[in-house]
């Protein structure tokens, strides 16, 4: 998906919220856990009652892997079943992914071209040629973590380095890799105060904004700051809206949930 | 397995090799297509020809994923395959994981619990509560990355923040972390200069060091200040051995390569 199509969809959705799609069969409602794939068909009726109101859904690869080839199956089951049934909806494997160049390459081909996700969520940590082969793929998205809304984001994330702080030069860094265009970044929620500063680097870039709702984050501050005049901003809510309820019913307590965020999202986006 | 007994079959085997699982179905030969898994039985024999020499092995679990189920079956079968015929041999999950608190559990046990790995690689980006969770399993090692041995490893680790560079930083603060005898590091074998420093800061350690071989590294001048009286190096070559034959006495060239590896690194525990 390029980027036209992803603001066009949230300039109709008036919405530019994402739902994080991080399974824990613990958490699920209980009769869920008789069908052949609970994960699968949680998935499906939470994603065919919010998708008027998402523009993006996130599954975070971690709770997939934890359950091993069933795991892998369900998120390959969900991915074909947005794709085929939603066509318009912005995907992000939520992978946090990374590696020397010819490893990336391979990372890159598992998501973009194998599960046709629109987007990866990559670690900068190993530098240019661990983020380029993602950023080679043509209308697919690379967003890097730039600054994460946990508390150990601020170990390294927020060191002084000679020119600024390393989450800053990351995103500095960034811009001058080939193919920029197609980064987004992931700055957390839990620190709207920064996004004043990120905006002077990135102005135009899409931030994915995890920690609204469980974690702890406000939207109408993070918005203050980091909203743009095509948006620009992806907030991301996964546990507030996908656990609301526990019962049959849970895939309605789901839509009321992002129902209000995206009344609250449309004021703004009216703003 | 603790550490002992890595050291322990380190002193047997005379080797502090670690051979890289990083299978590409283009590279292996070309008689194994026809097989039902063609990358377990290439893993299979490598690790049949060369458990003697090597104490350690690591697939890159991009190379599985690559090829979706079908690569987690591979990886899952070789992980089983090793555990169950030498269960001496350290295990390492080259994946570079790292998430929120709650995310990096999953992949914990995913990793750990699930597949029975004795090592993971981590990137440490997220901080402090990424990296715990990981930390929390008895007798198992998170490998967290420092300084790495690609171009871009330079973009970001080396930079200066107040006290020293950023690789440094990660080292210092990851020692004041739960559980920090469990963590080990990796370190690029084509810096060998900066094994000296490293040592300051981690003297016992151990340091998971790639980029010997196919990467251009030298096994000499990396142990001259990386070795520690335990030995605290795990040298890995993937490429250079696993490849170092394409015809159907591929597990005998890469016996050969280990065997050459391995003589290298008798010489230098005695010396």
């Amino acid at each position: 998906m390029n980027r036209q199509e992803l603001i066009d969809q949230i300039q109709q959705k008036k919405s530019f919220l994402c739902i994080g799609l991080d399974v824990d069969l613990a958490k699920i409602p209980t009769y869920l856990l008789s069908e052949e794939d609970p994960i699968f068909e949680f998935n499906k009726q939470i994603i065919d009652a919010t998708h008027q109101l998402a523009v993006a859904y996130k599954p975070n690869t971690a709770f997939y892997e934890a359950y091993g080839i069933k795991g892998w199956l369900a998120l390959e089951k969900t991915i074909n079943y947005i794709n085929a049934k939603y066509p318009e909806i912005f995907t992000i494997a939520d992978a946090k992914r990374g590696d020397i160049g010819n490893t990336s390459s391979r990372y890159a081909k598992a998501f973009f071209e194998d599960l046709n996700f629109d987007a990866i969520t990559v670690a900068p940590y190993m530098g240019k040629d661990s983020v380029e082969p993602f950023l080679d793929f043509e209308n697919k998205n690379t967003i890097l973590l730039a600054l994460t809304s946990n508390k150990g984001g601020m170990d390294f994330q927020t060191l002084k380095t000679p020119e600024n702080e390393l989450y800053k030069s990351v995103l500095k860094t960034s811009l001058t890799w080939k193919n920029s265009d197609n980064l987004m970044f992931v700055v957390g929620a839990t620190r709207p105060e920064y996004f004043k500063e990120i905006r002077e680097i990135v102005p135009n870039h899409f931030l994915l904004v995890p920690g609204i709702g469980a974690q702890g984050g406000d939207l109408q501050s993070v918005c203050k700051f980091g909203l743009t005049k095509e948006c620009g901003l992806l907030i991301n809510s996964s546990r507030s809206i996908i656990y609301a309820g526990k019962e049959k019913d849970f895939a309605l307590k789901a839509q009321q949930e992002a129902l209000k965020i995206q009344q609250e999202m449309e004021i703004i986006l009216n703003y």
